[in-house]
């Protein structure tokens, strides 16, 4: 049994981090921090969790984090990396789910995300914490930066064919959708209801966040500078993000046939990827809570281009399974304990 | 471990019991009927389930199904009273989801379903699968009717106001709305999308099956026939029920303070039933996925009428969550194996 | 010609009266105020609108909104009290859609809007602009206190048994959903797409500000003290009320019929108040978009309750549509000017 | 005034054809057509209706339809080239909403849709019912084959950087959004609400109908064949297409200004068009109800693929108002007549 704290447990990804550790059998949350919120009792924001879990947010603290053994935060940019130092020197393990420790160039941060970075010390040690890449750095890691939502996704779907050099790394295009729990669980006029729902819409096609921590990504998988088109929408639903991938075959005749086979292998040991029948066409409701990325591949008309379909549950596999899931590696439990949960349908 | 077959597997209550049973540590689902979708795999149907169950729908047959522990009809309605006799001769437990047995009285079961009982002779022993009023009848039982999805909120809404003879029971309102998926996965023009997504309406005011369920539920804690109102609508979400019940306090003088406290009292060792805090306004959202009901108690203006809102998950404490409850009761496993998931919030 | 303007063109009943008025014959818009967005180009903050508004939002100005011959306030409680002797005063009618003038008693007005009624003089001569009501007093009024929406729903459904002494007045019900653009366009956590979506809940059971305006109403149509207990509901949609009101037949022996052929008969010569067929269940989507009031009457079991169901579009019977049709009426302009926009179904 | 005729008046765009031609000033609909429904009154099935049309449904019939001078058809297709020779024989003007007349390819038809194209002599008189494109020869039509809701969207987006060969046109991307109203008005597991709400997903990736109509079109703005991966999928919501189109520009050093400039230009005189101001997004909210095609252009980190956003709701400018636009110039009406109609926000 382990203790966990959560920093920033009143957003999204921190309820859903209580949601799945309040019954994960080898951790206790000793500590939910949330400024707004000290000395409300959990339950009383969270009716969903009445009966499983007795906690009550406090102000976030050091002393008091560095008696967990991990922490999570689950905070806005710019707060792991204000903590992230003492509570490491503490002996504390640290899971970032934002963004601050999930680019390698600290320059590059800053000019995405607007600020100083604090630590840029911590971000060379920091693992990126995709399993699926990573998962011997993440077993020995003190410092995880979770991936983003959209990254998760992208990246799942383009690795196999991007490793393997069969498509043009230069052309590489990810339409991706969004459900608006993405937005996080902040009073703004623009994820209103009333706003979203019954509509649909791009944003932040110019150049969205995720689009450099893709790339990253992408470049390791690739061993050379991909180029890469991200348009993010934002569809009228709560929890899924349906990335449709575009890849231009390189090269002459590899059969789609192959292409599934090559991705089948690639996750094959994977609990937590699955690569559906040809023909499939996945859909975000079968992994709506669940940690599970589904994907299927698919060649139009036979034609040049290859079209990948990767699905996940943004809050899940996208942000609080995947924390657990690196959790779970970095203290040597079985990598689905806690993560079991089966999709919600319908 | 017991042996569990399903009738009906491809229903969205089916699809639910499976998505329970398939983590639950006492059950294997040893059997799944279709006759719709005999010879395919459950997973093909259901991708959801994929990597966790591994059956293929057959048709319904009572030899396959006498070899199970335990039979759940998720069916349509009238079609456990053809074949509960024999599987019940042949000492397997049944679970009815469906209606067949949930009315005493079979000449009226047949005026509101439209046809003959075709098994009268059960109707007396069969249990009406609520545990919060019939748990010790429920463990010993053959044969369970489950109630009902509307049933379930209003009963467990208004029974420590009848039962403590505290409202008029001649003059019950209870205006209650429903998800869509409470209409079944059926081909119909009415539960599309484009006609109900944005939409909000009455429906079967004259008249809705489960009026008769209620009133005799109603009736057994009353003591004495009581008076109902129902008038069920459709709301634009899939999954939940959330009833608001009234009732005209009778006598002078018990205090909201009290009503509270007799509620929880009621209601103290129930694992699935939780009395919300004075003031509280229970929302769906709350109890979806999960097997519980959130209840709260108002006195608008502090006049005779009391209002009660009762939320559940049609599909899990309305259905299939119930169904389990039952099961784990009849085989004596915990009341709440299999049956821990919180609610997906958002 | 008339000109108009319209303060608090931000919020929805302020684009919902542009897109009315925009295409309205015998109206230009030429003021369009609000104080966060000045200088901005009123299609740049509403594309829907592009093409048929030429204005830019100004900070409100007596002397501007002076030189209109009638000022509409979609404006948030308390604005359109500060402002409207002066406009008044200086010839030009005043269309209020806020609360400000709506109740007759400046005392409860304090009690339930919590400030003081900075205006009370006016509150008199203010025309509580219900057509179905006070047609005439419509068309001389200077001032006009237009009805809330839940007001509207529950006032059009219950008047002709409350006007004829059909029903108990001492024990009404209202049970009421409405979709979430009728908490307004600002931004709250409440009514995120991620907190609204997919769930149901009551709200402010315990008091809501529309009791005090539609008791009153209902007071004068019954010529003597009404109780009434009120309650809201949020559901996941985002235009609609839906309004499902229950009495108590008085006496004996009115029929179905007979109450039918009373509300025919109550509603023969009113554009906008459709009573259905006998049977019939109304759908929000039949009104949405549109200036229309549907009504069905139910007696279910033949009992000694009757229940009415009306919908109508809570931005347009319930506000702006019901705002212009006032309009309409004060200047002489056939009453379904600009009105006829059809139900946008599916 | 002229006298209008619907085949297949019970769909979706039958029912929009009626919303918009109940208020067109120069057209009565004498007849409305369905097989299922007919002797049932119009407004019976569709109380949105209700006061506006007086129709009651008839069974198709050459004769009665012979007296209109316009019939659309609304029809699954393969219906409307059983009836237009006849029909044309007698001097009534057709517009076909279905997919009959759409490809030049009478093979290429037969492939696509099934079935032998009863008809294929009237193919070549059909005139793809694009007023962007072909308005003059539409004015003289006596048959309009309307273009399919995704070539609506994806022709308008694409056209102007096409006609001018500023993109590599062998590797179009077209990845496609759309509502679930554009799967129909009919009773089928996929599109009820519990299989399409809160879920996203793509589908007929491998190819759908609306591939080659697209390509078609864009083979004449082109001049040469293109290539075209078309993906289409369906959003949690009833009307809507959102287009988001990806092209390689070629050459070098046409700046995004200038290509934001060409798109005004190319829809300077288009009522229907409306390029949106650099660093737009289009959201389909903007165009629900109205017949309106908003696009903006990105050209994402200044590179080589240029990213157009094309919106429309697909039941008005993907259909019903499309073809009542072609019939207002085939009848020399004002081409907005009866389609002023705005968007219905929120």
């Amino acid at each position: 049994m382990i203790r966990a704290g959560i920093v920033g447990g009143t957003g999204y990804t921190g309820v859903e981090l209580l949601r799945i550790l309040a019954l994960h059998a080898e951790v206790e949350v000793s500590v939910v921090t949330s400024r707004a919120d000290a000395g409300l009792r959990v339950d009383a924001l969270y009716p969903s969790l009445r009966g499983v879990i007795d906690a009550i947010f406090s102000t976030p603290d050091v002393d008091t984090l560095a008696q967990c053994d991990v922490v999570f935060f689950a905070t806005p940019n710019g707060t792991a990396m204000l903590m992230a130092e003492q509570l490491l020197a503490r002996g504390v393990r640290v899971i970032d789910l934002s963004a601050d420790f999930r680019l390698k160039d600290a320059q590059d941060w800053s000019k995405w995300y607007g600020m100083e970075h604090a630590c840029p010390d911590l971000i060379n040690e920091a693992i990126y914490g995709l399993p699926e890449v990573n998962r011997e750095a993440i077993r020995k890691a003190r410092l995880i930066a979770c991936p983003g939502c959209y990254p998760t996704a992208v990246q799942l779907g383009f690795l196999p064919l991007i490793e393997n050099g069969l498509i043009d790394s230069e052309h590489l295009i990810a339409d991706v959708k969004s459900g608006v729990s993405g937005a996080g669980r902040k009073a703004e006029l623009a994820t209103l209801m009333s706003e979203t729902g019954e509509s649909f819409k791009a944003y932040a096609v110019s150049g969205h966040r995720h689009l450099p921590e893709i790339i990253q990504g992408l470049n390791v998988a690739a061993g050379k500078p991909v180029g890469l088109t991200f348009v993010p929408h934002l569809t009228p639903m709560i929890r899924g993000i349906h990335a449709t991938l575009y890849g231009q075959l390189s090269g002459d005749g590899i059969s789609l046939a192959a292409i599934q086979s090559l991705f089948e292998q690639r996750y094959r040991n994977e609990m937590f990827v699955d690569v559906l029948p040809p023909g499939s066409h996945p859909d975000t409701r079968n992994v709506r809570g669940s940690n599970n990325c589904q994907i299927s591949i698919h060649q139009p008309q036979g034609g040049q281009t290859v079209v990948i379909l990767s699905v996940i549950d943004n809050l899940v596999k996208g942000a609080a399974g995947q924390a657990v899931q690196n959790m779970n590696l970095m203290f040597g439990f079985k990598e689905d304990l806690g993560l079991k949960t089966l999709a919600l349908y319908p």
